[in-house]
């Protein structure tokens, strides 16, 4: 794979010299018709050998283009901020939204070959590693981000030369130190191992650029070209077309389905509620501050029809919890700065530190549930949805977070009594909207929706808890129950 | 996952009388739009629990469409012709063609399941087995393959009745064997693994619908509707259009590649030819004749420009083999048959048994060389190709076959003097065709596809082996070296 990048490229410098400034305005020019249209954002990753110029080529990039729309991350190892986080969690964090570019120097790569060619992890380890890169470049691309991925090489020889070089003048030997002559000495095994990488994480979608770094003038010039060329490419717009995936699930023929079977007429007296209220908070309290949750997240999610009665159980949990530590995210429309990026990127924002919790008072299920029925979402969209969800919700449990999801299901019947007393009582009144009616027409849609969600996202790691919610005393109690039993567990 | 296909889904038989009827009418008159527009194929995956209904789902789908046209194949274990190939080769021997129908009833998801559960193979043999599926399913959806796959459930107690009142009749005693009874005993172990088997492989392309098997009625008309309402939307046309991927490298700006980095001056006097290729020859026959490679496929690729001497090249090697166990297989624009099927298809089918020898006169390469230079390959079809490529051949490779690829490479100026020798001698003048000098013209179209292939496609276990070819016997020695250095070191 490699081989086509030890042949010995160069360029003389009166060429660099001349098409240099070329290109750097057409870079310019491609960077301001991103900005302008706005449609996408770009994520240049760099990566490859030691000393092969990639820190260099960053540099020129910072200085060809505007530093304003462009930013560089340079990720090292994990930091403390990151600890207890999922393993993608930064680089969600420094995603680049629509119209601007982002260059990751150091990226979900450089972890997995570097542990890999240290003997941190097996084989078997760096394939799950590799599967998981896939996957998110996968989801990012067809989100619609432009991956533009450039890999820099050079020989061991080559390597080696550099070294001695730098280390022969006072003024370099500083960047020759015992952390690059190791990575000399394991230039073999990372050559394998990068090769593995570089093959298996080339898709379609997004494919790696390798590049010849040793000779300057032919790296910089190379790696300028392929970015412009990538966006230029996509900013004229081409589209492909994809064969249409097959459709969803029909609605079930007996009419029957699991929200229907739950038990709705299940029912608590206020003393009953009371009473089990008060023990469970307590409950609730103490193990939320148990050593074993000390260090690991809690993400709570609620999901429910219109007055299903979401925001009062809510309620009845963050009593029993420490102010400090837990946060309540109310999910509406997103915001433009939340349109200017995958749909995911707002809810990794939110994931929780550890010893914290979070509750989403609705949640990322809003692209299979409302963005599905109304058509914000296309068929494609949401239909990879179900894999995306799941193997975020798995990235979270992998770190240790706790994940709870919680459908609050109230019959059609139920929801319109709620809305008419809603409608009557004064100071409830801003809490029913002619959205909430329309949605309500809708029902036979958003139960279809509600059901394949739980066909398709109830996991073992994060299960839905379904609870009949006709009874708001019932309902809250119930929760608070499997909330306690799942913490117990975990 | 399968709690939704636990809640006792049933039909009364007069609405299942009602209605079979309009939905075998419907089914029917897809099935002949299907095959009068013949644009796509459907491959219905049938899997789930034993006695969910799998099978008399499979006899019905026979009997409501017309079985001309459906096809529907039960794979059980590998038998012996499969000995020796590559796990998912009689899978593809299998693929309906457009505008038809396949069934599999057994799948590549009944061995990894039933491996797994029988503790036959570890958590991560798993996990790769359920990448290889869907980078597999991903690849036939992006080729049009329309994918359905079916899960039948049904919970444990429901199994036990059922080999309970099978058992407690003289005439379907037969059925309750002991084999059924070890599904049964195994059934808490199979539905975690399934569950899991099922979730990652719902991909939004070919995600999974589940049914719940108990009842006949339920299960006969759910499966028939989701069939026929897959068929409908992908006729009716829809097609998402994808973000484009990042266009392919661009040729590097020093006009060097890897192709001129070769030495062409390399020459041989006829003695010396005659003497080392008598030499090689002997060799060959003994290495491919050792006990080594009895059990040992090998594919044997060459490509090259037109006029680089493949074909005289190649009989210097069938000389040395036994010509009962070796096929030469010429390449050019595919079949009928093979337009109607992905791709790989063709290659497939020709994947060598154990101790047989396949070589490919041109190969699965014409999709990233001729198919992506001429056009008749869309950029989002060849720029994934790259991948789709190398899986097959890691495939072959890890089924025991042996893949060894050559380029022979020639400059222009070789090319231009050896066509002009073809119009001069007669009897070579067949070889020589207007095409091939439209093909010259496009010569550096060609040379940058050629080095993009070498970098992406050349691997670790199949490596391209570049030959200098101006001189047409120092190139068949030195590809005959090589062949017999890749034989000794397998």
């Amino acid at each position: 794979m490699f081989e086509t990048a030890e042949i010995g490229h160069k360029l003389s410098k009166e060429r660099y010299k001349r098409e240099e400034p070329k290109l750097r305005q057409a870079l310019l020019e491609a960077q301001y018709q991103l900005l302008e249209k706005g449609k996408f954002p770009v994520l240049l990753i760099v990566s490859g050998v030691e000393g092969a110029g990639k820190g260099e080529t960053v540099n020129l990039f910072n200085e060809w283009m505007d530093p304003r729309h462009l930013r560089a991350f340079a990720f090292g190892k994990p930091g403390p901020a990151d600890k207890g986080r999922p393993v993608m969690w930064r680089y969600w964090q420094a995603l680049p939204p629509k119209g601007k570019i982002g260059i990751f120097f150091g990226s979900w790569y450089t972890d997995a070959i570097v542990d890999r060619t240290r003997g941190k992890t097996g084989k078997a380890a760096f394939g799950r590693e590799l599967d998981r890169i896939r996957r998110l470049e996968r989801m990012l691309s067809a989100e619609g981000v432009l991956v533009v991925k450039l890999w820099f090489h050079i020989t061991k020889p080559q390597m080696k030369k550099r070294l001695k070089k730098l280390g022969s003048s006072k003024l370099t030997a500083w960047r020759a130190t015992a952390n690059e002559w190791k990575y000399y000495k394991d230039y073999d095994k990372f050559r394998d191992i990068s090769e593995d990488a570089v093959r298996e994480t080339s898709t379609g979608a997004a494919p790696w650029h390798v590049i010849e770094g040793y000779d300057p003038q032919y790296r910089s010039l190379t790696a300028g070209r392929i970015l412009l060329s990538a966006m230029k490419h996509r900013l004229e717009g081409e589209m492909p077309t994809l064969p249409s995936p097959a459709p969803p699930a029909t609605p079930p023929l007996d009419g029957h389905n699991i929200l229907k079977s739950l038990d709705y007429a299940a029912k608590l007296t206020r003393p009953q509620y009371d009473k089990k209220l008060d023990a469970l908070q307590a409950e609730l309290a103490y193990a939320m501050r148990s050593k074993a949750m000390r260090d690991r997240g809690v993400c709570a999610v609620f999901e429910g029809m219109d007055a299903a009665g979401k925001g009062s159980t809510i309620r009845r949990i963050t009593r029993a919890l420490d102010a400090r530590y837990y946060r309540v995210i109310p999910v509406a429309a997103p915001t433009e700065e939340e349109r200017a990026q995958p749909y995911l990127w707002r809810f990794w924002r939110n994931v929780p530190q550890p010893g914290h919790t979070t509750i989403f008072d609705r949640s990322w299920y809003g692209r299979v549930l409302v963005e599905r029925v109304e058509g914000f979402a296309t068929q494609f969209a949401w239909m990879r949805a179900y894999q995306e969800i799941n193997e975020f919700e798995a990235e979270m449990a992998e770190s240790g977070i706790l994940v709870v999801k919680f459908w609050m299901a109230v019959t059609p019947e139920e929801q319109l009594k709620r809305f008419k007393q809603r409608k009557e009582i004064a100071y409830k009144r801003y809490k029913i909207t002619a959205e909430d009616w329309r949605n309500r027409k809708q029902w036979p849609k958003y139960e279809q929706a509600v059901c394949d969600m739980i066909e398709r996202t109830s996991t073992d790691m994060a299960p839905w808890n379904l609870i009949a919610a006709n009874d708001k005393l019932h309902a809250r109690v119930e929760v608070l129950e499997r909330l306690v039993q799942a913490i117990k567990r975990a």
